[in-house]
């Protein structure tokens, strides 16, 4: 199968890590395509960050359909344009953060989650409300690492990250840890040895959701919620999205 | 007061519409703006059409903050990109859902919502969940008219409108009709005076609600969620906001 | 218009403070009628002193109705008798807690509410249940000054005050602060001024939700809940409540 | 042990009824002393009522309290007054909501409330809400027998309550019967018997609770909450709570 | 009446500790038989033992049954095989936990649970949900004492639970304590004494309950979810269950 | 790996179904060993078959671990003795209710539930609540088709069971169906077909996730809540629990 590997922001450093971190766990026959917006921020930190890389990666999403994917993996912990996704897509979409969780409640009573920067905090409540995870999280904290400074592989981020998972198990009562940065995917396998609690990357849990589909033949209901948008004219730098949108 | 009023499509007719609502309930001191987006679709019906007319309203808001605008409304039913609004915008943001249902809680025990699409019932939900009002609400109906064939000022869109709002008065026990889409402001006061009920148009609302936070001085906590974005590179057809995303 | 400002105690400085609040946010086309019950208790701190409170302040009610005001606003945290006022009442009644909460949630992310005694926390639990503004409140704080002192104009009643409200921003994380008594109306310019966040006081709130739904028409529905109560017979010093209870 | 059940409106005929519910259900050493306040409504249907029994009602608490009672009941559906009553009492208090729950929480899985008017639904489901039964309810409905309609002893008014009690039964899947008005308590027995599932007279239920606690020793915590209100003075009609309201 | 008092696991200490807890308080008129299986855990203290107790507990409710008892109390406070024991019970079926949760909200603004190991805290969780009492609990606090420790009646277990206790209250602000484990059920009597709040032990508790259900003449619906289950073959271990489930 | 696929009823002919439904979704290097208890009930179709078959299945959860397998699955749709088994297990157990529930939530908006006997839709309930996908599911529908009915191939069981399917889907707006049984596990695909929704057989899904955990690298976190029980004294029937409950 192939799978659509979206980083919704335009660090390539970002994509190439992430697509490290999918090809690593998915099966032989699995061909993982990695890809970024052109347009749009250079990493998500805010909500006005995620709705400009919102309507950005939605191209990538039509790219992938053109290239006949078979699942399309949004890896950015914020799950953005998720249902918008699902409407112009015709194979699965899986957010990252959605995947998480759901690996992460099979494994531990209650689990953690560690992020990035204080004020994408509100977006980790939104998210485990919009799932109906809530009850499944001893909290979320924030380690205050700027979203790229993830790119630097210096011991001292690695250090901070670490730092903060302890905390969550040891004060809040993790018994795993989500991470909350697809960024920090690279970190997962090490912190999981050092932290004896199953430590859980986003893009690979979402790997594994999007063969599980593919293999079981599930894909998105077309009709209802998630069937395609109307045709309708747009305008300015959006004009592409007037005729072809349906594939 | 100057009020930056957003129709985030790109429908001129709407645009129109939505500032005689505005004008007519706006104080004599209030300098109503209205405006809409070069860039994006001609109504918003989908998940997909939020999620682009989301970025393209930010541009707007933008503009609003350049002519010193007191407050912006975005007067879309979904309230799109509400937070990411009020990060980049030094005076308040209002969503016209929400207006209209704080509005609404005030005249009414419960209050039904009639709005356009089936599809965007879901939409109608989350703002209730977001804002905290399900138990203030009867139910959400769909008309099943077109967004763009509110444009239509014929009287068989009207009955049909009219017709939902007394199924939603008569069956789910509504005390009061909220308009779930901004192109039905022109038709709020002959539905109150046939239906004898309170009907909530958000546009008016939000006007009121913006001039209130006016006069008595309040505005958008700026320490904190919604405080100003990180400055960061931003790419392709979003380079625009790479540099001087602050006013 | 006319609003009938009630104070639901029967201190007097507290009902001028309210109205002299009141009056300097209120339009000049607004006219204020402060007013509080001739029966009752001198303030209310404990659900005993509401009830007595809640019965008391219906009169007041109806003298406004006689006085043909065009709203009533119930000047004390609970919002004590607020769904009896609206069925005998023929104009909207909007509580100040109501009124703080919906401005507050459009200013900031999180509030926090600062109040009085410890014992009147659960009345602001209760509340914010009951409008579903749990998930934008950031917690409540008691000062345990008593609502009486709040007549003592000394610094140190204010600094309490102010030294609550910096906790609640800096240890709960809000972002704006709800005042939890009526008595606490004129300091909430100052504290706003210090603190740098907004302060919300309920009073003021109130006025201008008044004035907003005055302007757009709205008016309670009196067909459902909010109905006019059957006319029944009342005995003892309830009698005069038996027959003319319709206006 | 002495019971104080207080019927909180003034219809002498429900007093009575109430009584002799109470006593048949009695142990032969509890000692019920029913009573009603000689101030306020005939009926209690509307929140307009529910305040001015409310107050009325706290001057038979206070009586029983100088009749040295071990426990005081107010037989009312919407458990008025509760929380000021607590207060004021030294012994505990029941509310006959509250109770009937309890009881039928142990006898059926989901039980269904039947009740008078249309309008007095939704202190249903505040009290549901309140107690936190609501997933234990399978829904409420009204029979829109007016409260002083029950005083008649007809088969009519017995057969419609009966089925409305079938509905509630075939339609909802209620397993159990909670009837929702203290009126009603004669007619339990005879609808249990029909109806062939547990039916729930508050009045009935609140007595073996009152005994219950009484003959574990368990007395409402006098600190915090429920402590004895501050005192202070009171004005005009409630003069009589200035200074004497501790016992 | 015939109560059945059954101890869910083996220990016989703590069968006889709660049978003379239980007479202590019953009417003379009530009859406990004090029972537990011989199957099974000797204390309950994970999921594990309660699955185990859950089958094996089912043998005695039939035990009781044959033995024509009026009501079944399940003296463990997991509340565990409470469905499937009403489902096979001619008569009602109360769990400590429920009771004491019931009689706790009677008399208390909120109450704190105090048990025993720390791992048991997520069955106190999901008691409270079950239930609908979380917003009635300020906390559940474990001591980590096993629960065949609390056999030994040294003052040093009896201070560590009263130490726990106090943080309940000082700190959690409970108002109230409901004694998590029926084997501390011997020292109520001198908490409540020593910590001068109400002490609800669920044996005592559930003990009245089942005294009023029966007075009430109130019994189980057998139709629907608690109806006998249907007859069908059992195997190995559980062959007696095949025939003869039904009374 | 080695998945210890666990039907918990004594019925060979599902075990034989579940078997064959498993192997032809598993990857080729999964290894799928069917077993079910040699104790309990034919069939699960009440709380009280779920509380013996959960006794009775942890014994093959032992078994499974004694022959060294990678994970477990519960294979009935209630997932009974989930979180005892997580504790004596040392590696993954998965519950098939739960795995639908996640892929069903990635295909669709909203899925609804069919399963069989009515008096297993509290189960459904409690399930939804427990894993906290309540808001995804558009209802459950019984069949009223008995478990073991489902043996039986004939068209007019499948009949039955497609119909209840589209009334899900046409009336309560499911946009894919959960099957709320592992005995119709062999029924999905001529299902998914006719229908034109996904439709989700629990027992395949928890084949692709147990592979996803394994293939991850991710186990149970045996410190805290799944941590292994204390060892203790086990009587009679159970008596092999006693001491070697630790592999």
């Amino acid at each position: 199968m192939k799978i659509n590997l979206i980083n919704p922001n335009t660090c390539i450093g970002m994509t190439e890590k992430i697509a490290s971190s999918a090809k690593s766990v998915a099966l032989a026959t699995t061909d993982i395509i990695a890809s970024s917006p052109t347009h749009g921020p250079e990493s998500i930190e805010s909500a006005f960050d995620e709705v400009i890389a919102s309507a950005a990666l939605l191209d990538v999403i039509r790219q992938g359909e053109e290239q006949k994917v078979d699942a399309h993996i949004i890896a950015c912990f914020g799950d953005p344009a998720l249902d918008a996704a699902r409407e112009i897509a015709t194979v699965p979409v899986i957010g990252i953060a959605g995947a998480a969780f759901q690996l992460a409640s099979l494994v531990s009573y209650r689990f953690g989650i560690v992020t990035t920067m204080t004020r994408t905090l509100p977006a980790s409540e939104h998210l485990l409300q919009r799932y109906g995870y809530q009850h499944f999280c001893s909290g979320a904290r924030a380690t205050d690492i700027a979203v790229l400074d993830l790119e630097d592989t210096s011991e001292d981020i690695y250090l901070e990250l670490k730092n903060e998972c302890e905390k969550s198990i040891q004060i809040d009562g993790a018994e795993a840890i989500v991470l909350g940065c697809a960024g920090m995917s690279d970190l997962a396998a090490r912190l999981a040895e050092e932290l004896q609690v199953p430590v859980i990357d986003g893009v690979s849990a979402a790997v594994k959701l999007a063969e599980s589909l593919y293999q079981l033949g599930l894909n998105t209901c077309k009709i209802g919620q998630y069937g395609l948008p109307l045709n309708k004219a747009f305008h300015g730098r959006y004009q592409h999205w007037g005729s072809s949108k349906k594939q």
